[in-house]
């Protein structure tokens, strides 16, 4: 059953890493096509922001000294420091461009297994040193970016060096991973055994096993096994008063769930180092097909009737008219739903037929697809949906491109219930539209696409694209975002469906958790972190969170 | 979108239920069933343990003089006692035919509605009065039952006074439920509208909403939407430190899930009042077939490959042979597969022919089915799974009959991953057999189910059968109990995968639940509950749980 798999070759031919943007360095807009992309959009700045040199930013000197003990397994190199600062933000992007680094961490720890997990934390316990856990830097909400001041200094803890494939257990489908590896690394070395994880998000190529699990982080897939809660079969956690791992069954019923208490939990209660995660078979069978409605509302009941019958497609995903245009792939003011079936064991031709059937019951016009062929991983892909793929791939490097003319481009993304998702669509595309109108003074584009779907609701996603002010773009885009998620949470809408709540949703979320509830979650992180140190103002308020204390019931601000 | 539904006349013909034993009081076997059905275990007693009178029973002098602002809510009637002293397992069902019934509650408590639980609980913590939780008593881990003696005294807080419908959300499919309402009073209530909680457990008849979410309980079906957990959308708990109430929405990343902290709490975090509950559309399209295996292996092989077909049948229930001889099912060493597709929205002949396909595969043989025709919520079903339901109604009604002939019957549930899955099955046939002869020097019988498959591993449900000797039924069947917890635990299995942990079962959870999180849970408790008062001795140690002081890492006994 059980066998180990090496480390694999492909960490050596990774792609060098942008510390300011998205992805990869070399796949960055180069500045002709910034300025072609700003031309798109009225009121953007006509020339980019300079990609300032790393080497060239000024950093604040280094508040620790590595202790002997750890000191191989730290840097304070200004591109570690750097490009350990932030997320990958819209602000983050903005900041980066601007040099704005004051926040870098003092030191990046680098360790290669979970003994120096332990030893860094008894150690950062003890010199009352942030540890802030750190898998691939993905985040868009200020999850990895400390705002406190601790004497004691800050660290970036960044788990890379924990990227191996531990054990396959075939008969079982799962695996034993380390929480560092990367999205295309853990895939290569499940595919020789037939198995995948399927867990895709947007971010796949640059974000880690452990990234997802501590921020619940939702795949491509619309369907069932959206969230990674539902692929984790048992988290192994390093806390500061110990190693917590939870027992590997596909079910129990002993108490409350001990991995939903570290799901979500955004390093804030420990450090996950591994996990056993529930693998599938690789899909043989492929099929998808497109549909155009001249209606989004329409469009949406179709979504609805689609997830409430039991049909459970691997693809539903609805395009509201301006994304439809965005990605290419209609336009008119006409909405696309692009529908997909996928099996590892049977055709699935007749799925995809009942599906259409739905689709066309609420108006829908086929707009192309492919039907059922076995493919061996292959897209097996309708050409509305291709060209949705490639456009949503190339997103966070045409957001980089746009964020260096000035233009804000961000997304923020939500879920409801069904019989609230109509009035928060208009409330988005309407109420914050004149927010945006207001604060930009430019007429910027709010987009909407549902990237996962519910039999009780869909999880609506919006992209806001606009022009601003240089040097205004942060406030600007502050200004729209709490306004965002005042109209969620007026809407009753999540402030976050599947990009975690880290600093920067942090007012929303105080207002969604219910009281008792956060109660007992600080007391938790009291008995799990009692000196405070993992990553403050995350989740929590900033800075010493003492065991027994209940701190007032609401806080005013974020540290 | 919203409607009332008003409380259903359906309470007003429900049955008397029984003090001593399992459901209605008129459905217990007479005596002279109790005789026929003893004869059939060798070693059992002649004559039945007679059922005392109620009214003749030995309680202790209630400790609680109701206060004046909650007397009328209050009993202290010797029927309502001793109803109240235990929930229904075995080992509760034998005490109270012993008339044993000191750890009786000092009252009763019946609110009728939530603001009467928020009274009860201020006065509780005021006046150091435990509070048991109380649905419809049909636990069988000694989820119920205080073993305590804390000065206060002790009320049993019975919740079937909240038991309406009160909202319900079609277009979403969800509805608003308050917790003490009863299986069959909530699907009739659900029925005009076309909608199913779709959620069965054996004790459906005799358990409420608000048992099923405090215990993670587990429903009839195999696949997919198994437990409550998954049903619920947002909870609404009466703490004593505040109401707590998750937001509505069909998902969500914010954090870790509030809901998750208090399914599974037992009555030890708060006080379930309402849920908004996920429902189904009722299934149009029913169809199922039974296969016979020579070999139980071959069969468990085909309930795997089924498990990760993706094809996620509603019924997907393994009988060993033991227990498919016992249901009157199939005999001669053979075991029994019956399956089960159902769809509200599509056929499900293709289903069933593709579940077929994998019985066949492995070696199965059919036995027998109905494939496909549409069924108004009828059975659609093939004989053996027709019998087999009606022997799985009357179980509890049987066991009852036994343990006043003197006969252990019991059982006890689990959860593996596949690749321990088999030896799990021989170590309890073998090693937990012969514990069963010799603690009790008669053949026992042992026998199977999977009640639950997932794609990395089967819930196994294992039925305990054997004559004791009068007067020691309780020491023997502790000390079987006690050796079945061993050998889960040996064998990485779960205490328990629906039954939960209660009083019974915490020698196994406490093996179990991984340490770090035993602090964080504690120090939740202590933060939600600071006077101790909700259910101790369940999930934690009995009294007093502090706030902020961690007890030590692992304790020798119960309370």
């Amino acid at each position: 059953m059980a066998e180990i798999t090496p480390a694999a070759p492909a960490a050596r031919t990774r792609p060098r890493r942008s510390w300011w943007g998205w992805g990869a360095e070399d796949r960055a807009l180069p500045d002709s096509e910034c300025v072609a992309l700003g031309a798109l959009v009225p009121g953007a700045a006509d020339t980019p922001l300079p990609v300032p040199d790393v080497r060239s930013v000024e950093l604040p000197k280094p508040r620790i000294s590595p202790p002997a003990s750890l000191a191989h397994l730290m840097s304070d190199a200004p591109q570690d420091r750097a490009s350990h600062t932030y997320g990958k933000a819209y602000r983050d992007v903005v900041r980066a461009l601007r040099g704005e680094l004051g926040a870098a961490p003092d030191q990046v720890v680098y360790p290669r297994g979970e003994q120096d997990v332990v030893d860094v934390l008894d150690w950062a316990a003890g010199a009352d040193v942030v540890v802030v856990p750190y898998g691939a830097g993905s985040s868009v909400v200020g999850g990895v970016e400390y705002r406190g001041d601790r004497r004691g200094g800050v660290v970036s803890l960044d788990l890379a060096g924990l990227d191996r494939v531990l054990d396959i257990d075939t008969v079982g489908r799962a695996a034993r991973i380390q929480a560092g590896v990367l999205g295309p690394d853990l895939e290569a070395r499940l595919r020789p055994h037939g198995l995948t994880l399927r867990h895709f998000p947007q971010s796949f190529e640059f974000s880690t096993l452990g990234g997802w699990l501590a921020t619940r982080a939702g795949g491509h897939y619309a369907t069932l096994l959206t969230h990674i809660d539902d692929l984790t079969q048992s988290l192994r956690v390093v806390t500061p008063v110990g190693v917590n791992e939870s027992l590997r069954v596909p079910g129990s019923g002993a108490g409350p769930s001990p991995d939903r208490l570290f799901l979500g939990s955004e390093g804030t209660l420990g450090v996950i180092t591994e996990a056993w995660m529930r693998l599938q078979d690789r899909p043989r069978h492929k099929a998808s097909a497109s549909f155009v409605f001249g209606d989004f509302k329409a469009a949406a009941a179709a979504v609805r009737a689609i997830a409430q019958s039991g049909l459970n497609p691997a693809n539903c995903r609805l395009l509201d008219p301006g994304e439809a245009a965005l990605a290419g792939v209609a336009g008119g003011g006409r909405s696309v739903l692009v529908l997909g079936v996928e099996s590892a064991h049977f055709p699935v031709d007749d799925r995809l037929a009942e599906l259409a059937t739905l689709a066309r019951d609420h108006g829908g016009s086929p707009a192309g697809g492919t039907a059922g062929r076995p493919s061996a991983g292959g897209a097996g892909d309708d050409s509305a949906a291709g060209a949705w793929r490639s456009a949503f791939l190339r997103m966070p490097y045409l957001r980089d491109a746009l964020a260096r003319m000035s233009v804000i481009s961000e997304t923020f993304e939500t879920a409801c219930t069904w019989g609230r998702a109509d009035a928060l669509y208009e409330a988005v595309h309407w109420d914050l539209g004149a927010v945006v109108r207001e604060v930009t003074g430019a007429e910027g584009m709010i987009n909407c696409r549902f990237t996962h779907v519910y039999p009780d609701g869909p999880a609506p996603y919006f992209t806001v694209i606009a022009a601003a002010r240089r040097g205004s773009e942060l406030a600007m885009w502050d200004e729209i975002k709490a306004a965002a998620m005042e109209v969620l949470g007026a809407h009753g809408a999540t402030v976050t469906h599947h990009h975690a709540v880290g600093r920067d949703h942090r007012p929303g979320y105080d207002r969604q958790r219910p009281e008792p509830f956060a109660r007992a979650l600080r007391a938790a992180k009291g008995a799990l972190d009692p000196a405070g140190i993992l990553n403050p103002g995350v989740l929590f308020d900033g800075e010493r969170s003492r065991a027994g204390r209940t701190p007032p019931a609401r806080r005013g601000q974020n540290e």
